[in-house]
């Protein structure tokens, strides 16, 4: 962002800001000199605390790919400007799981710590999400674990991480954060804190016997919020899950799990020939599984036909505000039954409003 | 287009002509010189017999929206550009369907009848396929056959024409042809021309008592042909279907057949919750039935993994040949277990490349 950015967007949200609340001419003119005098002197201003968390609910609300918008307004907003050393960051994301994890009914949460300033990148977490398992390439090309995780396993493993004796499918990976000289560090999540979901099946035992399980929440990490010209890069947040997110693209995958073919071999389908349309088979019983083993364990999920339900209401509600809606139809629509839920119906744009969130300053911001 | 446009591209795609059929440099300068003197003279220049045919298959070859053009060089492609009137192109259009027909394992086909030429737009059919079903309103509110043909079935009868006694759901709908003058013709396809396929489930005789059924051949009938500057605005062709596009989408959509909840049901699956997956479960049975009798009937369809997986051939082949390919990711993915076919996990862009088929002049063009 060049500097003249950052005033619009600064004047554009503090007006937003004002609006919504109600305030007065004044005083939004009042706290936008006060602003504009702060960019210009030291290309920086602090949010007030009702400025951060209006800004961080509106990024959830403009951000094109997420289908659980509804909720926007429901946010819990932690704010932890004060909190910049890798350890005590680490601690206090702690306490975020537990805030968010509950008895199992999902608290959308997010933690925002110190933002950039000019010349100065804070603290910042690396993992992609909070909670992750392992991946582990042996010498013969198997894999166990997560795919996608296999280089975050090595970096880990690299900074002096020891995975469990016996290497498993499901090993929690420390987290790990970034200081503002750029040094990493590991933490290891205390093995209470992380909520798992055994999978089951409410009729196949076999599907339950592959030992197939999922933590409950998850916290996205990487990602930056900006709020009015301000860019936050370290801001963790949950939401709970949508089913297919774990059955039908962490289990089935062939770059994640690759259970597909396991898993349709339980359920005594053929995995051989396209034309039995054995994954479509598959890719619902595992659906099924998952969603039956978190309603059983009283973790909080959605199916991907309520979500897009949901997100047509976001949409009606929206519209009846006079809001442009952003959406990224490549994002929403469910990988399963897709034309079978009404977001695939709708034509839609990114329009790239801000607030927001980004996933790198490089590509996006 | 602009006439400048008309001229680049006619001379863009006789040098692709020429390249590709190894043809000398004076023999492309000798026809890019008369074509340059015809299109100066009298905004218009007739392809050669090749050029035509070579022109069609890249027109497929760059649809951005087909999965199916690992097979783009097998076109078909009969050269109509005598036949002008309406009858007269009717009644060729049944022998088109004849062939593409055949004994069940259908040829891609193309018939191109005359183009544009300026001031003066020749004969071209309205309905978006030759074979439609009819779809009836009545006072009540419900509906009969196919919602999305509601409007063609209500032209048609203004038009005179009778639908049967006894109102169904798979009604045929006559073709509606304009003539140069924009004058509209109706035309009842014979009915022996016309295969169909009755919808059997391999277990389930449930589904099969639904008494559905489905056309043969796609024959699309509504698009633009475009080549080197000149457009063909009425220029049928056909494929084969791919199970999707008549399970999940005609059957299924709301906006269509809309068949779930009456399926499900004949299923066993209860329609009620969302979280039964009911909907996911009975477009997979829909897709079986689907396959399964076109199959019984040998008459040619592919699956939707099949269909991703030979897509992923072209790409590379194309690749290898150094040409990029246009893609569009709405249009290609499938609708149904779209994270399991290959081609979900692949970013596209849309090039918009010539030749190519449009919808409308007026949006695409
Ligand atoms: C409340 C329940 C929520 C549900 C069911 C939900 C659902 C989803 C889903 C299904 C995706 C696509 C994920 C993927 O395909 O990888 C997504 C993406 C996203 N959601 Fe939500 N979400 C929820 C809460 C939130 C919250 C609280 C925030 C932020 C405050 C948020 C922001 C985002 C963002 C930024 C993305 C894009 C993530 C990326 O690029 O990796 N969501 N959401
Ligand atoms: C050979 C078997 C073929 C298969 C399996 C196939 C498959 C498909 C599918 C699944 C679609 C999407 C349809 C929809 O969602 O409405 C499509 C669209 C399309 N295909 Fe193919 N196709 C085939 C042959 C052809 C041929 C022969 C041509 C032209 C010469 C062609 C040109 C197109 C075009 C222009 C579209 C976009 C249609 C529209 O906008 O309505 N395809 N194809």
């Amino acid at each position: 962002l060049s500097w003249l950015d950052r005033l619009d967007e600064a004047r554009a949200f503090l007006e937003l800001h004002a609006r919504s609340h109600h305030a007065n001419a004044p005083s939004f003119q009042r706290r936008w000199a006060e602003v504009r005098r702060a960019l210009m002197r030291h290309g920086h201003y602090d949010h007030t605390p009702e400025e951060l968390a209006f800004g961080a609910k509106l990024a959830w609300r403009n951000h094109a790919g997420c289908i659980g918008r509804l909720f926007w307004d429901s946010l819990l907003v932690r704010d932890r400007r004060n909190t910049s050393e890798p350890e005590a960051i680490f601690s206090d994301l702690c306490r975020h799981l537990e805030d968010a994890t509950g008895d199992g009914r999902i608290r959308s949460i997010i933690s925002i710590y110190p933002p950039m300033q000019p010349g100065r990148r804070p603290s910042y977490v690396e993992s992609a999400q909070l909670i992750r398992y392992a991946g582990y390439l042996d010498e013969g090309g198997c894999v166990i674990g997560d795919r996608k995780a296999i280089e975050a396993t090595r970096v880990a493993q690299s900074l002096g991480w020891n995975p469990p004796d016996r290497k498993g499918p499901f090993d929690i990976l420390p987290v790990v954060i970034r200081d503002a000289d750029e040094r990493r560090h590991l933490f290891n999540l205390p093995s209470g804190l992380v909520r798992e979901v055994p999978i089951t099946h409410p009729h196949c035992p076999e599907i339950a016997a592959m030992g197939l399980r999922w933590y409950a929440v998850p916290v996205v990490s990487d990602m930056i919020l900006t709020i009015g010209g301000i860019d936050y890069p370290c801001a963790p947040f949950n939401g709970f899950y949508m089913c297919t997110e774990i059955a039908s693209r962490n289990f089935a995958d062939r770059g994640r799990y690759d259970l597909l073919p396991k898993a349709a071999r339980r359920l005594q389908l053929d995995p051989d020939s396209h034309e039995t349309l054995w994954k479509d088979a598959t890719l619902t019983e595992l659906n099924r599984a998952v969603l039956h083993s978190y309603q059983a364990a009283g973790v909080t999920m959605v199916d991907h036909h309520t979500a897009s339900d949901q997100f047509m209401q976001f949409l009606a509600r929206e519209s009846a505000t006079g809001r442009r809606v952003s959406g990224d139809w490549t994002w929403l629509v469910p990988p399963q039954a897709s034309s079978a839920c009404e977001v695939f119906h709708h034509d839609m744009t990114d329009l790239r409003t801000v607030p927001n969130f980004y996933r790198s300053r490089g590509t996006d911001g």
